[in-house]
């Protein structure tokens, strides 16, 4: 049951309508399907229509990186399924920023599109981040980066009063 | 001051680490410079020792996907500056968690690499995905998907309890 709607399957998942501009949208793919419970290069294939030379070439680079490891799951032939490691499920918190934010500017067309719920309290599970030391909202305002790059450092000193009226409405976050 | 440190940029970025594998490292070091108050041209390349045509490629691409916009700062001649939109402030979130996993998994190498700090509490500012609903800590365990991948509902349902043992080992997240 190979189905190839790669153009479809990319206004489905709100993930992939994101990082088709900030990065590998197969890639993504892969990692959420593997989330789902996703472990066979066919059911890979089937679950994303995605070309078997591209899921094999995506697969390598998870493996690679150590978000993903092999295991046989048969013996005559050996036949692989694909894992996340600890490190591909330390992945989650991403996966779940790139998600909310695709189905707040990229919500999928299709009415039937997949939604991830939130079982604790029934709602969809858009996430925010929040401080894992002290458990505080994260915004742009309330971090600093230090040491600042020495380029934003001159800017900042050079910025005349035009440019601080204007960086405080960008701030508002 | 045109700096060409690719690689080593990729060292120094917790986050370009984590990208050269689920995404495209430029355009998410792009937002982080204009997460940090860059705007003009000039001021991208020196930050991050990018070749001029590649920024542009990139530039071109967040504006295209409305995450940035460009605005004249100077007349004549025209030179334009480049500014997150509101869609890419809302990209905040997705940085912070893919700089948290750099910072796990891939810590860049130089002792005076940048931290970001939040500043409500002092420490560095390690990202969490709560719900924006209920305000709850999100985790693999406490979201659902519906309507679930027919080829995961598939799998589920054929799982003997060999697989139901590994996973609820893979659960644990």
């Amino acid at each position: 049951m190979v189905m190839t709607r790669k153009s479809l399957q990319n206004l489905e998942c709100a993930v992939a309508n994101t990082v088709e501009t900030i990065g590998d949208a197969w890639t993504i793919l892969v990692l959420r399907d593997a989330f789902l419970g996703v472990r066979r290069f066919d059911d890979f294939v089937s679950s994303l229509g995605v070309a078997r030379n591209t899921l094999t070439d995506r697969l390598e680079k998870l493996v690679a990186a150590g978000m993903m490891q092999t295991r046989p799951y048969q013996d005559n032939p050996v036949r692989l399924e694909y894992r996340l490691t600890d490190k591909g499920r330390d992945l989650f918190d991403v996966l779940m920023t790139l998600w909310s934010f695709g189905e707040r500017w990229n919500p999928p067309l299709r009415e039937d599109h997949q939604r991830v719920i939130h079982a604790d309290c029934g709602s969809e599970a858009l996430a925010v981040t929040h401080c894992a030391s002290c458990g505080g909202r994260l915004s742009r305002s309330s971090v600093t980066v230090e040491p600042v790059l020495p380029v934003v450092a001159s800017r900042l000193a050079a910025s005349t009063e035009r440019e601080a009226h204007t960086m405080n409405q960008d701030a508002s976050s």
